[in-house]
């Protein structure tokens, strides 16, 4: 996505450990209008799938959720939880999630409630790195025995091996913008087509 | 908000503790078209008060205020982080949470770039209880040298002291809902008009 790679090059900012910063417009501060041009591409990408349901984590997933699913006819979101504590009730599907950045294990709950066997959901997340969180979240739509039609990514860091091991798992992986490398000394940032 | 009100009423769960469980469709799974009603609703609230920018607090705060924003001609959102991540630099603005309902304290904190003594900013939450959360986020406007528009609530527990304790201070908080009384042995709420 041409005008999302533009912005990335323009406000992203590259910091040592493999972290691309891009808290001015995308997951702290927040642009409304690229999440609309995202949200519309992603329906682009996924517009023949009868997607019933999107399903997103906490926190930062929620507001590009949202307004993805204006563009699917007001589909509803639903976000997976994550849970610190050790207590998990019956009534949920969970998951665990290793997460890098945070160099800890967590848990990812979603009410029982909210995803249905006869649901076709789509995924919808911020950034693809290690897979992990998406990997947690397909787990949950499994044991509800819902359909994963497939998962919608901002950014994917190609570098990393999330996006392939999913993809040869067979999900289908849709990332709007895939970085093949990038630089904290220089600054720079290369895209895959 | 009649449409929110009969919501509650149909979908909203009375809890033991005080609990009003509307994870049905405010803050867990999402009815998006009740989101753009809301976001329209306080747009009409706060029409002549030139928001600059929109401020809540992750988790469920984030896709009511991205929705809101597009009603107010898609002024920036930006979401308060309960833990400091790698991803934020140190250059924050920050405030402790005491949150009652979780027992513990937290700290709450906002990159410096995103919010500026020119901005005109209005809060929008899910929930106003005891006002912990609001506080805190009026404290980081006030160390940005920031205008508080006011704030914009979806369900507010009338029953306890935030709302009156924030209104006395002087703050404009206008809630979509404000639930009178509850009860869990019968499920009634009651709402204050």
């Amino acid at each position: 996505m041409e005008l999302l790679e533009q912005r990335i090059i323009k406000d992203g900012v590259v910091k040592k450990g493999n972290v691309l910063k891009v808290d001015s417009f995308l997951n702290h501060q927040i642009d409304i209008e690229l999440y609309s041009e995202i949200g519309a591409e992603f329906a682009r990408l996924y517009k023949d799938c009868d997607v019933t349901k999107i399903l997103t984590i906490e926190a930062s997933g929620i507001g590009i959720a949202c307004v993805t699913a204006q563009s699917f006819n007001n589909v509803p979101v639903v976000f997976a939880k994550k849970n610190k504590t050790t207590n998990i009730s019956d009534d949920v599907y969970s998951s665990k999630v290793v997460s890098y950045t945070h160099g800890r294990e967590y848990e990812i709950v979603v009410s029982k409630s909210y995803i249905k066997p006869e649901d076709r959901i789509l995924i919808i997340d911020d950034f693809l790195a290690n897979g992990k969180a998406l990997e947690g979240l397909i787990k949950i739509i499994n044991q509800a025995g819902a359909t994963v039609v497939g998962a919608g990514i901002v950014i994917e860091k190609g570098f990393q091996p999330g996006g392939e091991n999913l993809r040869k798992q067979g999900v289908r992986v849709e990332s709007l913008a895939i970085v093949e490398s990038m630089n904290d000394e220089t600054g720079e940032i290369v895209f895959r087509h």
